[in-house]
């Protein structure tokens, strides 16, 4: 994790790490220990990830309640030492006994370690917030964004087992900025390029772009261990293995979780998802055609005034979002936000969205999961 | 240009370069001196720049022939000197004689000096070749593809004064690889997302990325001149200006350009335009909306036989085209061809395309053009 951590604390490869950010969605941050004996029970499964450790660094920032915390990750990591908020704890390594008296399991350690542990953990009266994909699509789990969604986690409640699953970072990044204008014009159709951050693929990846970078400044031949091909000073479409129809798992994670999330099988969505040398913030662009007309000043207005953005559209300083300034923050920044010149009138719109990946894409909307249900 | 000769000469930064490549456009190579008493005499205008370098280097690979070439740039660069084909040539300063005897002109100074000597030469009977903007969109000068629209340069001949304008980097790649698709099933709309390289924006552009990855590296704050924010491990929307209807410079040009080069007043075509910290070639995301069906098979077979365009569209391996692939080609790569989920049928595909902005996007469609002439 030595490189991780140089990653996260170099503000120029990732943005400045904020100081105690003010939780907007839960409003303000409430006065109070971390710690407290009516508070729930945690686990974080895959507590040595990328998102693992941003799961802990959120839960501090947010000045999450926990009565207790169970660090659990692989055999492999087991015994490994954490310090969190000022305690020491020994990861432990994770089997079907570790949920015994857990409220709720944050699980991000890939799909087939949620779908072998997640129901175990529900059996035992745990509510599971799984980062992975494997329950996405499942009907029975709600899959849910808190500033789009909340209703659909409303039967759930702490103390009765429970999955609920955190959608894709690429789609939590593109819903949050597009959903308030879907709500006022109703989005039929939505046409996505992604430029996706090396975090999206994990800690490894973050350190494989910055390894090959050095190398590649040196005149080395870069080393290609996560990905087949050379990542510093290049980009490739998405490592995510490609369906027949010719999209990629990512492109149709976006398309198939949009509709669900939406609550509408209509919505048309394309897109096509891109890696570019970056280190933990996506970008997207997002072309959305409306039903109703919506202008682009009315657009600017309700994007300022939702819950989990903002706006970031200087046209006159060439002020627009980038990964860097959206690194370590929790809102999604949407700018570029613009008439499209080749659709009628006010039919459509045009903007440039950039959220982190692995807090908003992953850990911290997860944790927001977590607070509704308290 | 120390660093510039680096970046040129470092596979790693921008692809191989190519060893003498078959000239596509122009047939199999012709076995002949390219210094010959009754071929024409060429200047180039911007010599020592990332296109006038280039310019040079595509001449040499297309084996272009020439009674003499003259090396013009501004008082600055006036006196360096330059080997090239085994001669020594010295930099003169370009001014309103320089044009005397001069058949070709290739100008890449920037639309200024275009729009001071370009018309100057075109008085003294050079036909002007012009990489600026400054002509583009003037309704008497030909915007021209040679893939696409040969025939709208028809009427210039050697001899005879004339400008023609060379279309913007981003168009001159997305019209490559989307115009034999739309002379069989005629785009109605486009959509695009690029994902530009730091040439575009000069030789000093490609330095500062690389100064500032190092920067980034140690520790350090990175050098902003060129640009007036970290590019390094970041993307941001354009440098060009934003124009009041949200879209910048950059934009608008790939709008207004296939427009004319199509000469069709009537597709849409809306643009975002984003640079990525990637050294020569761009890449584009282009969704097509056509007035006819076109099934992706039918599609990729058109692409295969498409003049200056490869397709790498291997979907089992994960092979689409990159930016450093492409690099130092003279052929535009398509990929990721598939049929649009979010269209009925067969009315609209995706692309992704990558080609060399400085190679095929500026130099090479310039000598392209001049090769026509001859």
């Amino acid at each position: 994790m030595a490189s991780l951590s140089l990653s996260r604390h170099n503000p120029l490869f990732s943005g400045p790490i904020p100081n105690r950010p003010r939780p907007r969605f839960s409003g303000p941050a409430k006065i109070r220990m971390s710690l407290q004996e009516n508070a729930p029970s945690i686990a974080v499964v895959g507590v040595t990830g990328a998102v693992g450790q941003e799961f802990l660094s959120v839960l501090s920032d947010r000045d999450f309640s926990y009565r207790s915390i169970k660090m659990l990750a692989s055999k492999r990591s087991a015994g490994r030492r954490i310090t969190f908020e000022d305690r020491d704890y020994v990861v432990e390594e994770l089997t079907p006994e570790s949920f015994g008296g857990v409220d709720i399991a944050l699980f991000s350690a890939g799909g087939s370690i949620s779908r072998e542990f997640g129901p175990l953990a529900v059996d035992r009266g745990t509510v599971v917030v799984d980062n992975s994909s494997a329950f996405r699509m499942d009907e029975k789990v709600p899959l849910v964004i808190p500033e789009v969604n909340p209703e659909a986690m409303q039967n759930i409640k702490l103390g009765k087992g429970a999955l609920i699953a955190n959608p894709n970072c690429s789609t939590i990044i593109c819903l949050v900025a597009a959903t308030p204008l879907h709500r006022r014009a109703k989005v039929l159709r939505m046409v996505v390029s992604t430029y996706q951050a090396a975090s999206g693929a994990g800690a490894a990846a973050m350190e494989e772009l910055e390894l090959q970078t050095r190398e590649v400044l040196e005149g080395k031949s870069p080393t290609c261990k996560i990905f087949s091909q050379q990542y510093a000073f290049n980009l490739f479409s998405h490592n995510a293995s490609v369906l027949s129809n010719g999209y990629n798992e990512e492109e149709m994670k976006m398309v198939k979780e949009t509709r669900k999330i939406w609550n509408d099988k209509d919505v048309k969505v394309t897109a096509t998802c891109i890696r570019v040398p970056v280190m933990r913030a996506h970008a997207e662009s997002v072309n959305l055609q409306f039903e109703r007309p919506l202008d682009e000043d009315t657009a600017r207005d309700i994007l300022k005034n939702a819950p989990g953005v903002v706006v970031i559209d200087d046209r006159e300083s060439n002020h627009f979002p980038t990964p860097l300034e959206v690194s370590n923050k929790d809102d999604v920044a949407v700018g570029r936000i613009r008439r499209d010149l080749s659709q009628d009138g006010n039919q459509g719109l045009d903007i440039f969205v950039c959220g982190d990946q692995i807090r908003k894409g992953a850990a911290l909307n997860a944790i927001q999961i977590a607070e509704m249900l308290l």
